[in-house]
């Protein structure tokens, strides 16, 4: 019989959305860190590589949770999302826009994941998965300092600029 | 002769991926609101609605700030964000979680435009266009405030749920 189409369907769907996701993140960036001009950039994509991997650990052990088998589910948007950053590494190789271009599009990454896991941390909290609250938080607390720090990266280009 | 690789290049390109963006979000829109079960919800998007038109115009400005006629350019990233949407629409039809899941896709589209406008606004201050700042801005600030509006509703409903 199939599922009911409930909230706990929903919260199960959107796990396995995500869980997709970050696996595909965490194949995108050695290539994004690989292409990257400036030693900060580079590093802060290793940095978040290594962080994607313990975010996939916190995702199993939330299938563990409600009692599923990790499993991913394809996410297009993800998939658009990623083929943004291999165009742009195409597209600006060899040019002063790739940094620019590959800040870009790993934002828009970041911040389909703060979406994500602010959905599913309030979804945790209403369906009385309290067990999950902690996990998707630090992985939320993550993406959201990963994304300020690329920030931080694409705004200092304007210093660099101005001090040519 | 094609145009020279460069941050102008760039930041051309990039406008031309939200104007494809903003005019699918224009279409999506008045159907999410159709299908929205609460009149909270509903009234947002319609809200929206309203301000992805005049956020359509504030980017046929910048198009004309540097010199260039408005045009779009397929953005698979928004196609993917809106699919989610319609998925939604379609397999939570008449079932309680279908809220919930109209607003964790309508959060991960706005959070799209986040990034987007966020990147596009740091480059009009490094380019030196300056009159697009205002107009960028503007529209971030309707985005961030747009998704705040989204967080606010999702989080009643746990809320609703506790007085049941």
């Amino acid at each position: 019989m199939a599922a009911p189409k409930d909230m706990n369907y929903l919260f199960h769907e959107t796990l396995k959305d995500i869980y997709f996701a970050e696996k595909h993140i965490l194949r995108a960036l050695p290539k994004m860190a690989k292409k990257a001009q400036s030693d900060q950039l580079r590093e802060a994509f290793e940095t978040h590589r290594d962080e994607t991997e313990v975010q996939i650990e916190r995702l199993d052990k939330v299938f563990d949770l409600i009692g599923k088998a990790p499993r991913a589910k394809t996410c297009d948007a993800i998939l658009g999302l990623l083929d943004e950053g291999k165009e742009v590494m195409e597209d600006f190789a060899g040019t002063a826009a790739l940094d620019p271009g590959l800040l870009s599009a790993a934002q828009a990454v970041e911040h389909y994941e703060i979406s994500r896991y602010g959905t599913l941390k309030n979804w945790a909290n209403q369906l009385g998965i309290k067990d999950a609250i902690p996990l998707l938080n630090a992985t939320l607390s993550e993406e959201k300092k990963a994304d300020d720090l690329l920030t931080k990266i694409a705004l200092m280009k304007i210093n660099v600029k101005a001090l040519a």
